[in-house]
């Protein structure tokens, strides 16, 4: 909703000049040429809101560009044609976009927590104003994938959505599974090479994934998923044994975000989400997404299988897809914000977890005894669950050499059945540890 | 370009209903509810304009479709917004899009051959008319390409692209590796399996590579690249022994297009564009890429990495392509064809062949005397080419025992060198057969 008053020319006010925002800036100066060859229109940068006004920056400001540590100096400027907000957090950004369409400015976010938990009246507000309110920053970084579910697969049924949508996550699995550490150690140096923050509790534990999915979801599927209702495992309790044992099953531990379309058991359509760590065979480019990279892999019913690879974090890579959407601003795109033409989308059908159907990897530490695996395959058996591989290591790395681990691969089953076997098996009064279960991609 | 008289239809004629065509009319009726959803109109099919009106077709039209052989019914009836050609071919098509652009109708087209040899004049009728002319389905498929490089990358300075752009030579290349077959065996087999056609010359030779490289070359660089201008190879005489020799070191061979900006002796920034089988690294994601897949593998100043992999022909994976940039028609998008701004877009600057700079990997068939790799390693040494590796193969499969394959992998070099380097060898009158070399991807 710019009112073009000079056409060659897009003003825009910057909310946040952390790592993002100092990308974006070095863009900004780096890439102008780009910007004027495909738009016609050079991006200015007028104001730049900042929490403390003398704190030294990562990046030098264009002379002529205004700090200022109050939000009405950016929401309420006419002269601003844009507003891009990276300041993180909820509620200030909320305040920032809510104002900044009120006043008529298309808005550009990378805020996927914001938009997860609280988009509604933000999208709302956009669909009222006609204004452009766009975010292929908020996920998956540098992979366009919210213009890819927007336009490029609009035409498309989406079966199902996998992504590894979390850098920190995967770096810490990676470094993991390549040099057989253990969480804490890989945390660590995730930590101390900047990959995961002081606080690394919305990464490791999934939430950051479950905001992203939820986005995800919004476009691939026309409808709102409740954010709390989405089931979040991270991998703070990850045990370097599981990892060693899925690798020489053939499978890597990733964090993963699902959503698949699936039928209940009557027969109405449902979407099936979730968060969690699951054993994803080598042979998926999914299990070859190293280090801090993202991926997703989509099916659809007429492109078929997709997969994207590429950066998630980052101060260029996540600019480079802020750019892009200020780039449909100055391009005076029409706003299709959430991808669909009704302003009002409804509310997700939602599987109930516990029918949600899936391969299993199960692992019991149990004394070896002869009769162990008679027993446990007994309360597999009741609960109509059927194994694919039974391996039981008695040289697996344990500091009780009674114990040993006991890998079952399960055929698809529910996770109700699941829950129900654990409780049989728990009976037994085998295992020494708690019994510990993933999911299986098939 | 649409009077918007019908606000919630599009009402379309489609040229061509082979595979493409016959996939769009499925997906038409298949995803009507999908499509609504996401523009708020409905996508009409009027008219569909064949060869032969009294062909079995392999689709069934809608009830009130018109079938034409005359394809002045379409581009000049006022009725149709859009038109659709996937009918292949240069002369009918240019034809069609051009009477369509004329009558200021949008276009959506998969032709690469036509917009690659002969596209200049139709951006320019699209641009003057202030039309749509869209060609998502000409690269790649089912991946988004197109729209990627339009617009999420458009604010990066793209370094390179490597793609894998025909899924015929990549299935035939696919079986010769996993299958150990030899050309012509996998031939005939794609051609049974319908995945080549009888007359396979254009995918197995390399210019249907080399016409969608192109196209990816203006939308990335901004430059016209004149397409006699690239050089091409393809994969028809590639031997079984070279897949099987380069597996063994770690690579696949695979059939690349590939455009990078490099720097020419002078340090002008130029464009090295080709089309060539090359040996991958076997921890390259594009190694992974099986059967009839396309990928792609960009390197951009902001985005960093990024990596697509998708079906890259096909009946629906093609039609999704299309019905996206029918939906961006239905949703009334700006023309953005080019993905600049400037209707004119610059003749490339081009690196002349001879100076482009690879590492080899090199096949002399020589008998086994002391001192042959002496000899052979002299004549390198005289182009100032480094060796990496130099295996020598007695054991490997060939008719004649006296002569074994010594394989050679270089450091990066010129190909004017290795073109020297063979000389020189072949002035040693040692080897059996002409010496066989290919590029490899570092």
């Amino acid at each position: 909703m710019q009112d073009h008053s000079e056409p060659n020319k897009l003003f825009i006010g910057l909310a946040g000049l952390g790592t993002v925002g100092s990308g974006l800036v070095t863009l900004l100066k780096d890439n102008a040429d780009i910007i004027r060859k495909r738009t016609g229109r050079s991006i200015i940068l007028k104001k730049v809101l900042v929490h403390n006004l003398n704190k030294p920056r990562k990046v030098e400001l264009p002379p002529d560009v205004v700090l200022t540590d109050n939000l009405h100096d950016l929401t309420d400027d006419p002269t601003l044609d844009a507003i891009v907000e990276v300041i993180g957090g909820q509620d200030t950004a909320s305040q920032i976009i809510s104002k900044a369409l009120d006043a008529g400015k298309d808005v550009v976010t990378a805020n996927k927590a914001l938009l997860a938990e609280n988009g509604l009246p933000l999208f709302a507000k956009a669909n009222e104003k006609g204004c452009l309110l766009r975010y292929e920053a908020s996920v998956a970084g540098a992979i366009p994938i919210v213009q890819t579910l927007k336009e490029s697969l609009a035409g498309n049924r989406i079966f199902s959505l996998i992504g590894i949508l979390n850098g920190t996550s995967n770096y810490i699995l990676s470094r993991m599974t390549t040099e057989k550490l253990d969480f804490a150690s890989a945390l660590k140096e995730a930590q101390e090479l900047g990959f995961a923050e002081a606080d690394p509790s919305l990464d490791i534990d999934g939430f950051d994934t479950a905001h992203k999915l939820c986005l995800l979801i919004r476009l691939a599927f026309g409808v709102h998923y409740n954010f709390p209702d989405i089931p979040v495992q991270g991998i703070r309790n990850l045990q370097a044994i599981d990892i060693q044992l899925a690798n020489e099953l053939g499978y890597h531990i990733k964090l993963i975000g699902q959503v698949r379309e699936v039928s209940d058991t009557t027969k109405t359509s449902k979407l099936e989400a979730g968060v969690f760590p699951a054993l994803v065979p080598l042979h998926f480019l999914l299990a070859r997404v190293d280090g801090s990279f993202n991926a997703l892999h989509i099916t659809a019913n007429a492109a078929g299988s997709l997969f994207f690879h590429g950066r998630g974090a980052g101060d260029l890579p996540t600019a480079s897809a802020v750019l892009a959407d200020l780039l449909a601003v100055a391009r005076h795109e029409s706003p299709n914000n959430t991808g669909y033409f009704e302003p009002n989308l409804p509310m997700a059908l939602t599987l109930s977890p516990g029918q949600a159907a899936s391969c299993y990897y199960m692992r019991i530490m149990v004394e070896d005894y002869p009769g162990v695996l008679r027993d446990i395959a007994g309360c597999m058996a009741c609960e109509q669950i059927n194994m694919s591989h039974v391996v039981q290591r008695a040289d697996a790395n344990t500091s009780n050499s009674s114990y040993v681990p006991l890998v079952i691969l399960t055929h698809e089953t529910t996770a109700q059945a699941m829950s129900a076997a654990i409780e049989r098996i728990n009976e037994l009064k085998l295992p020494k540890e708690p019994i510990v279960i993933f999911k299986v991609l098939a």
